[in-house]
């Protein structure tokens, strides 16, 4: 019987071979020149996943651009066991600013340990490691097939904001069934610092119009006698935040889940070099909500943010007006346990209770909004992760991290009602979404061999196990 | 002898054969294409003082457009008989929208008591009264020259910002020394209500930047954590009021000069409806610092008012960033005997003061700023002016208001020293610097009977008596 890590070293070629294979196709999802090489990824992704052993393999038309489809059953299955799905993304982002790149963008190109390409760490590369993780999971146990009963959902559209990705869970809902969900489109702290995003934040976004006088008054004749709409909406947004940096609407932290003690002592262990993130804010300074550590703000903490103002005369030199119309772009970040829609409706009030006479308040919400996930860090799904990553680098811990941003994770855990776990390799220096994205070679080796453990730590704890 | 108001009855169709002329010469001081017309209107003022009488009569050239320049000295002059300035401006507002005019702007059409032009409220038919006010003026009083000494000072560049002004009177302060200062730009309340204007306010413009991150930073990444300039320039705004209305800047009110309890009590006689007033402002409210009435807020109490906001995102939807930069732009009208450079550096160090740290503030002041002005209702000139207007109008008070915007009447006032009245007779319907302008025919007869009346009562007080 052939070890995990050795199987993975001894096919690192095949892993190779099949990044250079897939890099080069140009998946942009948000570029419509490019959507036949979004159809032509979903291809070779199918045609990959058939090699590797899948013995039902699928590609999903959607709306827009296709979702892979895979599936590969535990042929001895019992009662007990476990389905896993699997979720990642075969789209890619633009190149743009082409320019920067020093290597062309979908000519796969490996310097060391170190492989550049669009598409290299998001979410190309952190997917075919996949395929090596279940043939050295087979290999290791000599077994024909998972341990597991294996399911991967692999989008097409996550770079152009999953614009039809909740309505196919619901259409999908019938081969989706399962009882983990593991998400492979994130990172790591560091090479040596394995770890694992324990929560997304959730999202809402609106834009708050004032409307005051029906024209741009002159403010010599107006000016101090007539509500200014420039000057209520200021107000508005001044009075979003108490000078602690929390947010004063009312209920807004009713439903925010507190960070234990032993998630705050972990994160308090995650390194974080104020000088870097500075430089790489290129910002002045650090701020947010009094009693927390910055990483508590990014991942556990929510927000209420201006993404953008305006109103009355933005042009050269002064214009003494009343303006008729100021404008607010404003987004809430949420994390567990706000519900988006309670949120809105807590801010709609907000407004409407900060609208001085005279001014007509409208808000535009951006459609319902991204609910936040969360992780438990002692639940029996993460304990598997932290089994299978600690063992695959050599490690005692595996760190809990928060991410920030939102994405699709929430929509899949609300439609699957199953625990997640995320199993992710990028480092922080991948460039994602950026000129010159790599991977690091050795993480992706480390991801199969991660993810072979973690098929058989999940068939260990049977689906009884991953419930309590 | 003849009576004053004789006089101007048996020749008011002199007054209306020099509009006829005059307001056919579009002397639009803001387009270049009619700048040989201001200065044709420059000389056929020259002409109609000439033809009136003023011995002395020159056309001064500026960096722009022409002033023009008469003088008629008392010829029986003592060291007591006073010397007087009137100020005007014979350049007028462009026309367009061109198609909202029932008749050709710059074609004088007589309709009743009503005279349609570009010009004939503002400026030019209150300076013709002034003509046929010099003529009744020696008529009445059996006098070959008036019983003051006159000086006109009649501008050309008034409705572009009187951009040389300033420069000409420091240049002409040779030849512009007087005792009092008659401003004849401005208008009445009603044709049954005379009324002077008292006051008009100062302004100080600038624009406000702060800046944050030196990009757009993305929100899930890194809201809640850095400063966000938009947020930050929005309290700034909010901080610039209290929530009675009255302006936070530090020594703000200092220098302001409260309304006595008379000049209160006669704006309060001054007619104010408030539904009109909304429907002209198309407003939905009134509101402004407590404790005060709308038309003293507009005219005798100083603002902070933002003219235009902006920063960020702008476009449609949303877009989750954290915003480099946002701005401000801000105008603070100003009331006797506030300093508009005092105030400027008060705002200064507020803006200071309200930079929260890992922020960037500049501010861009545009110029110095204008100096407000006031006249004293208990002053000899005030008192002079009313009994001349009220004996004009049959009426029994002279009401003071106050203007809220802001002219180059306060450079005059600082350049001379001397003290200041307004003599207009436009009335609140004139639709000057609108389509269809116009002037009330009886207004002007009114007008001139006023200053012949004025330079009478000027006389009597003498140079002494004006000063006490």
């Amino acid at each position: 019987m052939t070890d995990v890590r050795d199987f993975v070293t001894a096919h690192r070629a095949d892993l190779l071979a099949d990044l250079d294979q897939w890099l080069r196709i140009p998946g942009i999802s948000a570029q419509p020149e490019h959507h036949a090489d979004v159809h032509a990824s979903a291809q070779w992704l199918a045609d990959a996943f058939t090699r590797a052993g899948f013995p039902t393999v699928e590609i999903w038309p959607t709306a827009g651009l296709p979702t892979v489809f895979a599936e590969w059953p535990a042929q001895d299955a019992t009662a007990e066991t476990p389905t896993v799905l699997v979720y990642g993304h075969h789209d890619v982002q633009p190149v743009d600013p082409i320019e920067l790149w020093h290597t062309a963008p979908f000519r796969p190109t490996v310097d060391g340990d170190v492989l550049r390409a669009r598409g290299a760490s998001d979410d190309k590369g952190q997917l075919l490691f996949h395929l090596l993780g279940v043939r050295a999971h087979l290999a290791a146990s000599s077994r024909t097939s998972p341990a597991v009963s294996l399911k991967f959902l692999i989008e097409g559209e996550e770079e152009s904001g999953s614009p039809n990705f909740e309505t196919l869970l619901a259409d999908r809902a019938d081969r989706l069934g399962c009882d983990v969900v593991v998400i492979t489109d994130t990172g790591m702290l560091a090479e040596d610092t394995p770890s694992a995003v324990t929560g997304m934040r959730g999202l809402i976004v609106g834009t708050v119009s004032f409307h005051g006088p029906d024209l741009d008054l002159h403010s010599g004749s107006f000016g101090g006698a007539v509500p200014n709409p420039a000057t209520a909406i200021a107000r508005l947004v001044a009075a979003l935040h108490d000078d602690e940096g929390r947010v004063r609407v009312p209920g807004f932290y009713d439903d925010v889940l507190e960070l234990s003690a032993t998630e705050r002592a972990l994160l308090e262990r995650v390194p974080f070099d104020r000088a870097d993130f500075l430089q790489t804010a290129k910002s002045r300074e650090l701020t947010g909500e009094g009693g927390y550590s910055t990483l508590e703000r990014l991942g556990a903490r929510p927000t209420a943010e201006v993404n953008g103002i305006g109103g009355g005369y933005q042009g050269a030199g002064g214009k003494t007006i009343v303006p008729s119309d100021a404008f607010v772009k404003l987004s809430f970040r949420l994390v567990a346990n706000q519900d988006p829609a309670r949120v809105r409706q807590q801010v709609d009030r907000f407004i409407c209770d900060h609208t001085p006479d005279g001014i007509q308040a409208s808000v535009d919400w951006e459609g319902e909004g991204v609910a936040p996930c969360v992780v438990g860090i002692d639940t029996p799904a993460f304990g598997a992760l932290s089994r299978a990553v600690c063992a695959a680098f050599d490690a005692e811990v595996l760190l809990p991290t928060r991410e920030g941003g939102s994405g699709p994770e929430a929509a899949i855990e609300q439609a699957l009602k199953v625990p997640l776990v995320f199993l992710g390799v990028g480092l922080p220096d991948d460039q994602i979404h950026a000129p010159n994205e790599k991977v690091t070679l050795t993480m992706l080796y480390r991801g199969a061999e991660a993810a072979a453990r973690l098929w058989t730590e999940f068939a260990q704890l049977g689906r009884s196990g991953l419930q309590s």
